[in-house]
């Protein structure tokens, strides 16, 4: 049984996005991302993603997802609605809307995934209920140097006691991105 | 003349304190810490200290910093009421209470520092009147292992545009602790 790896990229301030709700001050390395390690790594280890309806919605054309996203494997997008038009798949990605909680959408995805990983793509109220839910295994973060100063932070209102981690490894990536690794204590 | 650097620990998310206003979760490496690289060029290169009176009054006896303190250099207490007993002081430990301001206070420990640096204790307050007033040049900032999920946050509220840092250094110490190095691009 693979883990479940909750990622995400924020500002040292915390913030996942600025005042305006764009990532592209977090993503201007994009290309760059592409080719580190940590990413690679990420993309063979992952067996299925579950996303949120706003990261799914980022995509600015979502048939575009099944040919050119990183995660080639099915997609579960956590969602009260899902969309009209059921966007393009191929054999290898696949989208199922889930809209019965976090629980199900990673319970899905681990069958899915079989022995390898669920990545859990941490846009703030994805990873939130990730956590509260104690269900990730990892917390993967990567520090953009910047201060936002404004946005939606990744971690907001928890509502919970203290989590301890472990520090699991620490990779200095291009851009100024700053990865690091993280196992949650249980 | 010296750089002021600005100098935190905080949570994964972002917090300085617990919501019993406790740092002892942050701080239970203190002894190991001062061993460690970072702190030992911080202690030789830092030609005076800037603090808010939290800081100072975290010190359970004020008079006991004179001989124990990490920094035995002028210590500059930025406060709205200085305490009615000055503490105890040394030839190299000084106390002066600040209460008209933070550029009052880095003006007066950069004069004290003469070419080295001034480090900014970062509790919340002090942290982010020194940003605000675009005083830092360098912000450090120890990353622990934990989510706090609760408590005073490093980063809150600066009202402010984004700033740009360049990550200068990353260094992984003992107990989890992660010591990222960043440059304040003005």
């Amino acid at each position: 049984m693979g883990k479940v790896i909750l990622g995400a990229t924020m500002s040292i301030d915390g913030f996942i996005n600025d005042q305006s709700g764009s990532v592209q001050a977090l993503y201007s390395d994009l290309a760059a991302l592409r080719e580190t390690e940590p990413l690679k790594e990420s993309i063979q280890n992952t067996g299925a993603v579950v996303m949120g309806r706003n990261s799914f919605a980022m995509a600015e054309d979502p048939d575009l997802l099944a040919g050119n996203y990183e995660y080639q494997v099915p997609i579960f997008v956590l969602t009260h609605q899902p969309p009209e038009k059921h966007p393009k798949e191929t054999d290898a990605l696949t989208f199922t809307f889930v809209t019965d909680g976090i629980e199900s959408a990673i319970r899905q995805a681990k069958t899915a995934a079989g022995d390898k990983d669920v990545t859990v793509i941490g846009a703030a109220s994805t990873a939130q209920q990730c956590l509260r839910a104690g269900l990730a295994d990892e917390l993967h973060v990567d520090i953009m140097p910047m201060l936002l100063c404004a946005g939606l932070r990744l971690f907001e209102d928890l509502g919970m006691e203290q989590i301890q981690l472990e520090r699991m490894q620490v990779t200095e990536l291009p851009a100024g991105r700053t990865h690091l690794k993280f196992r949650i204590v249980k």
